[in-house]
């Protein structure tokens, strides 16, 4: 029953009295399908607006976005505020699969596009207190609503990473909240994919660990 | 032969010819042992230079270091131009094992200090052409040296994090090298800690997996 909370197509909403015992199954986010093509063209239902931002943010009519093309896009479209490191963690999650190149096709901008409506969605639903920041409570909410139920330990060190130093808890802007999300997705995905069978363990050769982390830890912004 | 190169106690000098084939193997590097004690206190055969470092940072006598003290330290000590994220890395990786506080006692410091000088000296003599930072190879053949033997798949991965998204090959100063040191230094450890047989994969829990690498992706500095 656990399990097929956590692997749920769509999570579902907080139960009334959230089971602490559930805390150590494993958080994985089912794979999502997006309705996009994959012929490098937006397909025919894509909202107008994310086509016009794409266009109007790819310079050089290449048909892809660079980093410095992203960051405009999304400066552009609302999004004030994303700092270049969590820019940065799009760019490696949403990234053309196997690609060299860190550069976004309409199909990848358009699920990064999604993403950022959900998240922004779902932060501003938990931010219960509308103080326009999460704090750890409304995080780990937040985070189990988009499929992810973290174990306690994890969701306490991953707070404790935005104090700066101070040891104090705080609270998340929406560029942390996002930042917190893309490091969760990303390694979780990572884990994932040397998982197949949804164990919970993976075994991973030493090349293939130290590539799938080092990309997050950008010595960057 | 490359696997009894890859585990000597002190790595080899860099052999005229750099075998490439080798490039795949398991580059973990043997546990090192210092001649502090555990007590809590410096042993007597401590440098006096060290625990006069310890002893004026420690501004509350309480017999350890806090990322702050450390700070001051470092700066004490000569050692200028570490960020606050190098510092961060640094308590993560020396700090006392099993605390659940970030900070250092005295065995801790001694570590600490031993590894910095002789990361620097290792930056000085590998440093070939004497331009005080260090480029793709000479951070290679400094790696070797320290008993890395990364992949070049890996290498190439690090070198690139460190180019602010300019997508040109940077050289690194003493601080970015340290960093990257801490990096590749801190992940191997954690993985070597779940392959007790030195087999080159790793089977890691989820829990234990996001534990790992999370201090290592600090929002910070
Ligand atoms: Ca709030
Ligand atoms: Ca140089």
């Amino acid at each position: 029953m656990a399990y097929s909370n956590a692997y749920a197509p769509s999570a579902p909403e907080l139960p009334e009295s959230f089971d602490q015992q559930q805390q150590h199954h494993y958080p994985y986010q089912p794979t999502q399908h997006f309705s996009s093509s994959s012929s490098g063209m937006f397909s025919s239902e894509t909202h107008p607006e994310i086509v016009r931002s794409f266009e109007s943010a790819d310079r050089y009519r290449s048909g892809f976005l660079e980093e410095s093309e992203l960051r405009q896009a999304l400066l552009c479209s609302g999004y004030e505020g994303i700092s270049n490191r969590t820019i940065r963690f799009l760019m490696f999650i949403y990234k053309i699969p196997g690609d060299s190149l860190l550069r976004l096709g309409p199909k990848e901008y358009v699920e990064l596009w999604n993403c950022l409506a959900q998240w922004r969605a779902i932060f501003d639903s938990y931010d219960r207190d509308r103080s326009g920041k999460m704090n750890s409570t409304e995080l780990r909410d937040a985070f189990y609503h988009l499929g992810y139920m973290l174990p306690t330990s994890v969701h306490q060190l991953i707070v404790s990473q935005f104090d700066n130093g101070t040891g104090k808890t705080v609270e998340l802007s929406f560029d942390s909240f996002l930042e917190c999300g893309m490091i969760v997705k990303g390694l979780t995905e990572k884990f994932k994919e040397n998982d197949p069978g949804y164990t919970g363990y993976a075994t991973i050769p030493y090349d293939v660990f130290m590539l799938m982390i080092v990309p997050f830890i950008a010595s960057y912004d």
